[in-house]
């Protein structure tokens, strides 16, 4: 793992490291911040899965997580979204390719290769993180992200219910199967067979049986993304016949972007903390 | 004045707004933020001028300041840095030129047409916020700023003592006289005179009898300029032969980025916010 930054912010550090990655074949960046803390001590681990178009660098930089976490003991930790690189194969799209791995183990050529980003999430990142942070618990880990990311961190919770003590999401992607975002993604990493796209959807997975402890969404009710990509009213409804206990709150006036993101931030670390501190 | 973009923010709204300015001879862009408030408040503002490269977006961006001025009902302001624009005089040098307008009146060519940032930020930009955001009231507002723009603030503020309730600065400079950048930029902007750049140094301002009812200084220990250019002690001693009462904090381990602003600037918006709306 190399050091790529680290700059003392709310008492603690704010890192940002690269290390090869054997799931993608490249090199990944990551964000982490280490808030202040007794020497010895163990933190839990908040998890920030980010949007499309974006790496480590966007919530690092527009997220306001840092005075909270500084509050509440935890440590955040950004990846990026996709592996990255001139031998990294990709599209002109916005949505697909670089900056947009949807968190999925691709299965179609030319992505199967390097975009394995749910096994860098699931397995290879955490053990990394294990191995260089010492402060890091890895007992109590949370888990939230935008968007795409929050269509991520909602998948990765759902296929592992006993790595995570909390899930939130900020205007998740929550059904890929029922968006064009999603059938763009997923059928152009895995193929145009829909049941594979099942372990992907978070509505889906949740029909299957997936269970949650507990769920926190917030959503901007001025989001031009709402109505057709993030379908946030499929998520309450799975959840609802599933028995889920889901806090799903509709945000007045708040639009897709990090302005809407940094403000319910705050509030996010600290529903987090205490399920984190609790459990 | 155009709308460059408006965003729900901490229950207000974060602006980005442009403007023919009459100064400068070109369009300006500033960011303003307006927090939550009740209809027909009038609020206090506090003015924020950014250091050498930075535009409006940098602060917007990764300034941390839009839950405090929520909190505490404060608006706030952050103007470019310099004139810009294709026919706006330049120089390759990140310390000179576009970017780097020092918030002097130039009165060298071929910078004195376009590089009036003083009177800019002196008196049309205030004009312009006092005409289009009916909440700021202008009896009470203070300032500060990073790095060139914790110099401007502190010279802005020393030459208009009735305007400003409260002055604070983050790792200012507060001698351009003594330092390599401020020589440079004000002998570039104002010749070799060294009596006319007075009224641009803050330490000779105080000197030459210019007061503050109060300052706030946050400054890195670990800022990699203090020592050649920003040079904090000068100003502590001439506060102290001034008998100006200042707080000048020196912050152990922080350097000269936003993670150092963002640490503190909730303390700043509190500090300025008591004696804005205390007076």
């Amino acid at each position: 793992m190399e050091t790529l930054s680290e700059n003392r912010a709310f008492g603690g550090v704010q890192g940002v490291y690269s290390h090869a990655s054997a799931e993608t074949g490249t090199e990944m960046t990551f964000s982490a911040y280490v808030p202040p803390h007794d020497e010895g001590a163990k933190l839990p681990v908040l998890w920030y899965l980010s949007g499309l178009t974006c790496t480590h660098a966007n919530v690092t930089d527009k997220g306001d997580y840092r005075s909270a976490c500084a509050e509440h003991g935890v440590i955040f930790i950004a990846p990026d979204t996709s592996p990255r690189g001139e031998n990294v194969p990709d599209d002109e799209a916005y949505d697909f390719g670089q900056g947009a791995g949807f968190y999925v183990d691709a299965t179609k050529d030319p992505w199967a290769k390097t975009y394995r980003m749910r096994s860098y999430i699931e397995s290879e990142l955490p053990a990394l993180i294990a191995e260089h942070f010492p402060a890091a618990d890895m007992t109590r880990q949370g888990i939230t992200g935008h968007s795409m990311g929050g269509h991520g961190a909602l998948t990765v919770a759902l296929r592992n219910p006993d790595r995570f003590k909390s899930v939130s999401a900020f205007a998740p992607i929550v059904s890929p199967l029922h968006c064009p975002w999603g059938e763009k993604a997923l059928g152009g990493y895995l193929g145009p067979d829909r049941d594979t796209w099942r372990e992907y959807d978070a509505c889906a997975l949740i029909d299957g049986g997936a269970k949650l402890a507990n769920l926190l969404v917030d959503q901007g009710t001025a989001d031009d993304f709402l109505k057709d990509q993030l379908k946030t009213g499929l998520l309450a409804l799975a959840c609802k016949k599933a028995g889920i206990p889901a806090q799903i709150r509709m945000q007045e006036g708040y639009d897709h972007s990090y302005y809407f993101i940094s403000t319910f931030m705050a509030d996010h670390v600290k529903w987090h903390a205490e399920r984190m501190l609790g459990g």
